[in-house]
């Protein structure tokens, strides 16, 4: 373990991502989902909410728990929007999006308070009650996504107003908050000024911002922990916490001693991303080692097949080691997109298949079933089985997904490599290219795939002249038997593989090729007995995509289906379905509800038919309408049962 | 169907029950429960609530949803606990506990008001409020088990104080609610008092008090809903209910126009059981029909296996037909006692096998889940899989269930026999004995059987001198071959069953003998293919009783185990376990959790091992601590899978 070692991802404006998986996705949330956020977020009053010439309309969400409104949330919302905006200007300038943000900076900036002070909600809303409720009122974490949206705009316009007026306020927050003997010993409720600090400290080389979001991490879940204090500022009871326990917000004990993930999902895959971040910065091995056991043991006891993480809507979070129930799975599509934040950084500091893998998972599964094909309609929660009343909604009262969706996939390029001064790694298969400077040399990678359709991946190389470096290939962990070529000549993946990466190191020149096979035959997935929802089911996967059944492809109620063990499926790719998807095909046998009868119990079980079943790719499902689904299929041996 | 052919319950002082199954039970429930609850209803401050020389208490539970608190409810548990103490008096006479209830009954006495008016939470606490809210505040659900109450400590004792007073109770009740001009067209929001009125008519032959329950059942549902106005009336907005629905009390339409059984599971019991009571006593054919159709709707698409219903937490009642969710399933045990009731008023009215047989299954497993076998801890819900966490309670705020159970235990005897002048009906299989009148002879019938372990029963008669008259003997759904034999001599039961019951008639004469002999051999159970929670599961039943797997008893987790469906179960009596059951082993796969290793997902199913079962009655689960359970085990076809 060296955490010195790092890598980082390139420019956004070096990469391209297309082909026919990633192209229409990617198009559609430049095309739709970008304006549909506008529109949606003006509709609802976001915009006039920031506008000191309009008067200030009545609380549209009253306040609910701990006094708490979405509409406190708003400053986060268009912050994420103006971030995804951000990224897709890089590779898709557009006058009139870039005007679009600049208006509304204005507005955000124009409500900067003389101490630098910036939050619409207790600006507008509530000014006596700054700062007097960081554990439910989302200040910082208005903070911190506003801090991100500001770098992120920055890098891609060299814009420096809405920056700086994050600078101050951060600088006005790391007055307030602090060890000092002047200072409160406050943090965030809602991790995620943590990582964006990170962010302004790469962005500026300031140590202030570094120090700040050592602070941020290293105090939180002390004893005495600080939102008890606060509570008493406020003449309020600590006891009467809506959420009960202080690991909901990962504030029941220093980050070091933390030993599962546990609480809130988004707040904790924000804090493990900044502490990772932390780590990786400060040279701290100790630190890098807490976040990589807390990501293991997540991915050996939390994780869904989906890559989809919290399975409980009360807490919005965790709860128990091998607890991941299907059909009331909350999987939040917000978790899932932390989860690739923090792997990405698990993999800047150590490339590791560990982190790949989830990453991969998350994406092409619980990430992507966040949002429809057409860009335009989401999923909160992304549950693994539905009765038929599961629906996407064009819009939420806590609308943190669809922004964070749209960040996610503007910036993808970001996820597919990475790079030091004489490495390239390659973290997912994607059409396109990147250009990276690698042993002085400015180097061209172009990568032809039709992945995950197939396993095929050809990356040409192109520079100017010859340059020693070495190309990280992730080979993941679903492939039981990749295969990989260079100029032809098969490799010795043995020698070569580190921790589920290839390391191909020579002297590369103009016109090198680069052929990776990830054979990828339908596999069955089953889940650890520990697993009770699970116990006795299988699953499909094919590549790094997890199938599902859904009622308007299958005949009878999903439940009533059983495969066989020994039978196979065959892959079909199918232009005219889903935008073009692999499909499934394979026999099955029906529980025959029209045999039964009307008695709800009896002493012979249910008569079978045989049934040829079709499945479609997870993150692909409920693009025709709200319907049954289920990604556990039930198994058997024969037709007896 | 003849709704005017009616059974009767026999007076309690002429039945026994006892024997190896019901004898301990019912020794428990009047030595442990009857007294726990008294000791509790007095620690939590009920009798101090109804004493005029006692200050009054703050109220122990604040107001919730709708302004209702569980002290509301106080006087519908005492009344229970009196009802329950009145059947005992029958049976096992008992000066110190007549005195005690004679002590309350003083109490609650002095509390009427002038105009009749008695519920001790309006008198003693929010006089103004009586009769504004009675969507939400349970008045006459509580005047009905005051009721109640006071008929079965009368026919007990003969004492009338209890029952004078609620006649003029009832009487005030039926002055302010009813068809006239003057009157309010107000019902109960939870039924209760409607079972209770056809109680007194039967004990008084008043016909005004038939005519009362008559109006209450007919009026309830009309359009416009009383409670719309009522809530206007209150200043308040009616669409502001928390249950959102009138179906959650079957006021969404009139009980006529009902289609299936809807909301609330304990309510829509008690409707229904007076329904079938209105139907009998006014010779309404239209009206049982009503009820028959819904009792059967209820039975085919929403009943557990366990005789439980309601499997929604949320509304304490129904969602949709064959939802039946076993790890959240609510299954409230007041819910299955009230299914006993509505099933007793039908088997009256027409005894067949559909309501003889649900009724079987309510009480031998979902009612007798909610009593520990020392009769001194409680389940409000009776889910039919836990993973560990469920645990009975010595005491609840919302106590509905013990003295419900207690009522029932105490009065099982009316549920075993019914008569006619001419019938005598064993509707239950039990050890004891009978005492009646049957064409003019003084007639005992004594049951020797050690039923449920064992399906061999012997009914003996005794009388002065011959008398004709005709046995109708329940033949249960779960046995595939029943036989009869009269004094040694088999009878053809295909020419004497209708609608489930063996109808033998003849001059019986002293020392006349029937051998019913039940075989039980264990067998599977499937649900309908349209219950997705029980898709591919299967489970154990031997007579009536459903058999389940519990982690005491288990190596293993309990999901991880799968039976094959060639294997056999044995049925061993244990005299030492569990107060002495009849206990089930068998041969079962194990899923081997420790050769699984690390990974969440493997493409190999996981490692199996031979283990052997060991499963007890589901009625006697919990009663070694918490821990898992579960009823519907999945099911294999081999060591494959």
């Amino acid at each position: 373990m060296n955490p010195t070692r790092r890598l980082a991802p390139l420019p956004l404006s070096d990469v391209t991502v297309n082909g026919p998986f990633w192209g229409p996705r990617l198009e559609s949330n430049r095309r739709h989902t970008l304006p549909a956020i506008s529109e949606e977020i003006q509709r609802i009053g976001m915009y006039n909410a920031l506008d000191l010439d309009q008067p200030l309309a009545p609380l549209p969400f009253p306040r609910g728990k701990d006094g708490v409104t979405p509409v406190m949330f708003w400053d986060s919302d268009l912050a994420k929007w103006i971030e995804a905006a951000a990224y897709s200007l890089h590779t898709h300038p557009d006058a009139d999006l870039e005007a679009q943000v600049d208006a509304l900076i204005v507005k955000l900036v124009a409500l900067q308070q003389p101490d630098g002070y910036l939050n619409s909600f207790f600006i507008r809303r509530d000014p006596q009650a700054k700062f007097a409720n960081e554990r439910d009122w989302h200040e910082m974490y208005c903070a911190g996504h506003l801090l991100e949206a500001a770098v992120a705009y920055f890098e891609a316009t060299g814009k420096r107003d809405l920056l700086n007026a994050l600078i101050r306020y951060v600088d006005l927050l790391a007055s307030v908050y602090g060890p000092g003997p002047s200072q409160r010993r406050g943090y965030p409720g809602h991790e995620e000024l943590e990582l964006a600090v990170v962010k302004l400290w790469r962005a500026t080389g300031e140590p202030r911002f570094l120090a700040f979001a050592r602070y941020l991490i290293e105090e939180r879940g002390r004893q005495p922990v600080y939102f008890d204090a606060e509570a008493r500022t406020r003449e309020a009871d600590p006891g009467e916490f809506s959420q009960r326990t202080y690991e909901y917000m990962q504030a029941h004990k220093p980050v070091r001693e933390h030993e599962g993930v546990v609480g809130h999902a988004v707040r904790a895959m924000y804090l493990y991303a900044a502490v990772t971040d932390l780590a990786t910065e400060t040279h701290d091995a100790e630190l890098l080692g807490v976040s990589e056991r807390l990501f293991t043991s997540l991915v050996d006891k939390r994780l869904y097949l989906t890559g989809g993480l919290g399975p409980s809507a009360s807490n919005e979070g965790m709860t128990r080691d091998f607890d991941l129930p299907n059909l009331q799975a909350y999987a939040e599509t917000c978790a899932s997109i932390g989860l690739v934040f923090w792997a990405q950084r698990l993999s800047e500091a150590r490339p590791s298949r560990v982190w790949g893998d989830a990453m991969e998972r998350a994406i092409y599964n619980n990430v992507l079933s966040g949002v429809s094909l057409d860009g335009r309609r989401f999923f909160y929660d992304n549950p693994l089985e539905s009765r038929g009343g599961h629906e996407r909604f064009a819009w939420h009262p806590c609308p943190c997904c669809p922004p964070n969706l749209a960040r996610l996939l503007a910036s993808l390029g970001r996820y597919v490599y990475s790079a030091s001064g004489d490495e390239l790694a390659v973290h997912l298969y994607a059409a396109g290219s990147a250009r990276v400077t690698l042993g002085s040399q400015s180097v061209t990678l172009s990568q032809e795939t039709a992945y995950p359709w197939d396993g095929n991946v050809t990356l040409s190389l192109g520079m100017a002249s010859e340059a020693q470096f070495t190309l990280l290939l992730r080979l993941p962990g679903w492939c039981r038997n990749p295969s990989l070529a260079v100029n032809g000549e098969p490799q010795d993946l043995q020698s070569i593989v580190q921790d589920g990466y290839a390391a191909v190191t020579r002297e590369w020149r103009e016109g090198d090729q680069v052929r990776l096979n990830l054979p990828m035959p339908v596999e069955r997935v089953y889940a650890s007995p520990r697993v009770a929802d699970d116990a006795g089911l299988v699953a499909l996967q094919r590549g790094p995509l997890v199938y599902c059944l859904e009622g308007a492809d299958n005949e009878g109620e999903l439940h009533s289906v059983a495969i066989e063990e020994s039978a196979t499926f065959e892959a079909t790719f199918e232009p005219g379905t889903l935008g073009g998807v692999c499909v499934l095909h394979g026999p099955a046998w029906l529980d025959d509800s029209a045999a039964w009868g009307e008695p709800l119990y009896a002493f012979a079980p249910p008569r079978r038919k045989q049934v040829l079943l079709r499945a479609v790719p997870y993150s692909t499902w409920a693009n025709r309408g709200a319907g049954p689904m289920r990604v556990w299929l039930r198994q058997t041996s024969g037709e007896g049962r």
